[in-house]
């Protein structure tokens, strides 16, 4: 009981952090609850619910199955239903046709083997990969009206009438739907997209920048906020990692918007891809930096101090890129100020490269003062810092590309 | 037109590729559609379709809802079903109750009120991660049936003979699944997660050997072969860094699973988890490892011939014992080669950081003949090296664990 109870604990705790969190998921609840009450209005008032009738109910179920979270992903699967429906339609009153033709006998059988090649057909093109990204719902959809029309055909007279009926109901669930999650506090999958990359710039940037004060020791803050921060560090990376998912989809739905805040119909959703995909690469190399970090192996202090001051100086114009590019995906301008940043980054990483030559060329290796082994760390540090740059390089172009073509 | 027909082809490609290389997938399509066609049945003998009638309809629908490529998911989702059916069916009898009680005028206004606060609280409960994870399809059959009740019930009678009916058709509908996907070549979410994991750790011995042997010039294979050698290292721990989240659902799903194949109900998936996440930890490793060789910086010939032996003896060692823990998992009995295999694997990391050790205590730095940017490609490759090991050191301890436990 009290495992039960802890648990229960756990969730209710889990249930506020999400609420207070993110409000606009909250509020997606209450859009889908107005929603459905709305189509439920078509049973309650008594004149509608002779226009339509009994299939109200229908407009009730597409309400609850298609609507999403955000707008992309809401019109794509309306988008589907009504392509998956007609299509079906249209094949399934061909195929009942065709099983008239041999008579009362033989017609179920042609029904029933079509149902099951059609349906197993369709199944099967659901796991490939590129209709599985953008037409599983459709396929689905499909699946379930030719079953509803080949089967229910066989019983029902006036086919041509339930398909038409079943449309109207599709229609009228469908636009309750697309109507209440654009015009009520919408989530647009473009904008969540951006929101997405942007912050995922930010943290990185902040994960940089915590992960080598923590290491040459500058750390600026108390130590009171010290474990806080290293935590927010760990956190910032791992993010990044693991947001591939969520950004594709996103990408996908991203194409069905309309223009919204700024971002025309036909913004290069493709392209932020492409920038997630570096940033993701630079979260590996953090994620190195941290491991070399936590091995605990420290050089020894005349060469971290060597290498501390460009080391910084840069990680921190890496960061300063990363943060100017937040600023530049905020405004959606090329800002005046990243060329000049680019290059500073650019002859900071000369500086780098420069201390690594020195260092090689000084007779470090005389064994009676430092090892090789001692070099190591701040060597690898220092390659990953260089490979860092070069990514947000990479990410500095492509962001700047898109954002003029905006 | 030339495009779309080229993007015919290359869909038409995808797919029978996809046939040919996972048939379960085609199977998995005609049992679908088996299970339709079985469904199907009560709607055309006349005698079945007068005991359930119309509402026969649900049970296609249910069916084809319900089935999912695994017998765990399909399991999961049923149960789902049918806790979500029966538990909207008591909240929904109990609004109607209660609505009642305030006379014809406000009946409407209670039961749209509580549809709507409802679906809007279930609505936001999907978006809890745990909640998420495993009632899902539950939360969503729960709104269905609620709105179902409450909106249809206002104009249905018998309400409670409703209720039944739909739970009859569901129980049809949901056993027809669990038999086709149980008796009818069943793929076993377990069992597909167990060898997911078997074939990641081939893979990832495969990429490790591969990778070294690339480097170190020592490639046995012909040059034909080369490239495409060089193509499936660098497949293989790129899939291994993309298969958490299918990892994660077939753990999800293998739960429900009655004993299959050597698995006892309760089999340990959550060490999988583990296995798997120190597998994409040893991916990551290899990943940089493909980096540091891909970068070009190759070593001195005298260092490299210094390091090849024992880099060439540890790299191998590991890739053994990754292979020989694929055998342990193909027999699930602790294999008695293991334990002396990772001893050799730990000798073989000492050696590696002995001629590290070696190194920095050899005058190399000397500049006219050794660079130290040149020792670094090195140093960073045994380092990573070292590293692989220990994690497959890890990975040999739980996988011995669960083959014991098992």
């Amino acid at each position: 009981v009290k495992k039960l109870l802890s648990k229960f604990w756990g969730l209710n705790k889990e249930t506020w952090n999400l609420a207070m969190n993110e409000p606009k998921k909250l509020i997606h609840g209450f859009k889908v609850g107005m929603a459905l009450s709305l189509v439920s209005l078509f049973y309650y008032m008594k004149p509608l619910y002779e226009g339509i009738g009994g299939n109200a109910m229908w407009a009730v179920l597409t309400v609850i199955v298609v609507f999403e979270y955000t707008v992309g992903a809401t019109l794509s699967k309306c988008l589907n239903k009504a392509a998956g429906t007609f299509l079906a339609g249209v094949l399934g009153i061909g195929v009942h046709w065709i099983a008239r033709q041999f008579g009362q006998k033989f017609e179920p059988v042609i029904l029933q083997g079509s149902v099951c090649i059609i349906s197993a057909a369709a199944t099967f093109s659901r796991f490939i990969p590129s209709i599985k990204a953008q037409f599983d719902y459709g396929v689905l959809v499909f699946i379930l009206t030719i079953c509803f029309i080949t089967v229910s055909g066989y019983r029902v007279e006036n086919l041509l009438e339930l398909a038409l009926h079943r449309l109207s109901t599709i229609a009228i669930g469908s636009s309750i739907c697309i109507l209440t999650s654009m015009l009520f506090c919408p989530v647009w999958a473009g904008n969540e997209l951006h929101n997405l990359i942007r912050n995922n710039m930010e943290k990185l940037a902040d994960s940089l920048d915590g992960c080598i004060a923590q290491y040459f020791g500058c750390d600026i803050n108390s130590n009171n906020t010290q474990s806080e921060t290293s935590n927010n560090i760990l956190l910032g990376y791992k993010c990044v990692l693991d947001s591939r998912d969520t950004e594709e989809s996103l990408a996908n739905f991203a194409r069905w918007e309309p223009a919204h805040r700024g971002f025309n119909f036909g913004h290069p959703w493709k392209e932020y891809l492409k920038v997630g995909a570096s940033l993701r690469s630079c979260a590996y190399c953090i994620k190195a930096l941290n491991c070399t970090i936590d091995s605990g192996a420290q050089g020894p202090d005349i060469l971290k101090n060597h290498f501390s001051k460009c080391c910084i100086k840069l990680s921190s114009n890496s960061s300063a890129v990363l943060k100017e590019l937040v600023v530049v995906m905020d405004t959606m301008t090329k800002s005046p100020k990243i060329d000049f940043k680019v290059s500073e980054m650019c002859s900071a990483v000369q500086e780098v490269q420069n201390a690594l030559k020195a260092l090689s060329k000084q007779p470090i290796a005389n064994p009676t003062i430092i090892s090789l082994t001692e070099v190591i760390p701040l060597v690898t540090l220092s390659s990953l810092l260089i490979e860092i740059a070069g990514i947000t390089g990479k990410i500095a172009k492509d962001v700047n590309g898109f954002a003029n073509k905006a």
